[in-house]
């Protein structure tokens, strides 16, 4: 039997929420958009054939990295593998571009994903779901962000995480009671004139245990599956 | 490769959290206890085989089943598996006490637990973190009780769980603000005269997506990996 590591590499851009595809190079489904993977070789750890194929796709090493599921249906693809699916979180302003050409790599907005090879597009379906429900209660959204940011980049983010319009007003009141954040005195002046403060990450806190954070987003509960 | 599954079954007796362990019956590591588990067929699921494992060792169909990790480190064991770990929560007083003999299978407590082959005793500490964690966001440990049950069972279930001792009347007042309880008119009088109502799961709400029960256990968010 074969297995396989299949990696589902989330970004954000300051802007957006994405997805790393890459254009299969290879029969069968030669030419199709899917997940970047690969087998596991027989000395080879799962941890470490995700980490593998993630630093071939992306140049990174040290990001945020989590198994998310083992798919074994005997249907998902002509040759029996078992795929170990693992989601990554990176800032894409880190990410190495020249690396995109070997792979025909490219960045798709997560609502406008095209379809994909086998049973990947269900593995994103689950990434997102896994994702929505970790993010109420540990604050991994913050490994998407650069070091500073501002409360709208902030905002855009868990609005394209959980797919929904969030109230500008109770975000920031709500953001500002988990004492996550520290402002900075820069501002980001490249929308407006009045300018953004950027702010960042209290990184002592970040570390501490389990918290919710559900009430960032009106209606969370609904949103989670 | 050789991909298995292992099944970590959690049982309450109405008393205690207990674990089912089978004694194993051949090389390698013969007469040493052990998860029950078994190897994926080729036309099978990974999902499939674990129901399959779980009714030829308690008997039982539609009990709760949940994949928890996929374990492929290199050197944990002889042969290069894989294995799928899944975790099952049942209620002991359903389960079928002759499929014991087949498989030398024994209940016992979670804190008194013995040394397992391989990785196992990774994987069940995996799979209590990932019930705490879970049970913090959903009312999964009903799974584990009978239809009807008193208030102390549903306490001593929580504390074994959370391996904590917790205030009566605390938890007595939280569990009633969920709303999740009916108070039936029978009482169980097996521990004292005065005796126990008992209550069961208002099953319409249980059915309501994510909320938190982090509250019911003091200091849980310390308890949680």
């Amino acid at each position: 039997m074969l297995v396989a590591v299949d990696c589902i590499v989330f970004g954000f851009d300051g802007e957006h929420l994405k997805i790393l595809l890459i254009k299969r190079g290879f029969q069968p489904e030669e030419g199709k958009w899917s997940l970047m993977g690969g087998f596991i070789g027989s000395d080879e750890g799962l941890d470490e054939a995700a980490n593998k194929i993630l630093f071939q796709l992306t140049g990174l090493k040290g990001v945020y990295l989590e198994q998310l599921h083992a798919f074994g249906n005997p249907n998902r693809d002509p040759e029996r593998t078992i795929s170990v699916a693992y989601f990554a979180l990176i800032d894409i302003l880190k990410y190495q571009t020249k690396l995109h050409e070997d792979y025909h790599a490219e960045w798709f907005l997560t609502i406008e994903m095209p379809t994909l090879i086998f049973d990947h597009n269900e593995m994103v379906e689950i990434a997102k779901q896994k994702i929505r429900y970790k993010a109420a209660h540990h604050p991994i959204l913050f490994e998407l962000l650069p070091k500073k940011f501002t409360i709208p980049q902030l905002q855009s983010l868990y609005e394209d995480v959980y797919n929904t319009k969030i109230d500008n007003r109770n975000f920031i009141r709500k953001l500002t009671s988990t004492g996550l954040l520290i402002k900075l005195e820069e501002k980001d002046k490249s929308n407006s004139k009045k300018g953004a403060f950027y702010f960042k990450l209290d990184k002592k806190k970040y570390k501490a245990k389990i918290q919710t954070f559900l009430n960032l987003v009106p209606n969370a509960e609904n949103l989670i599956g």
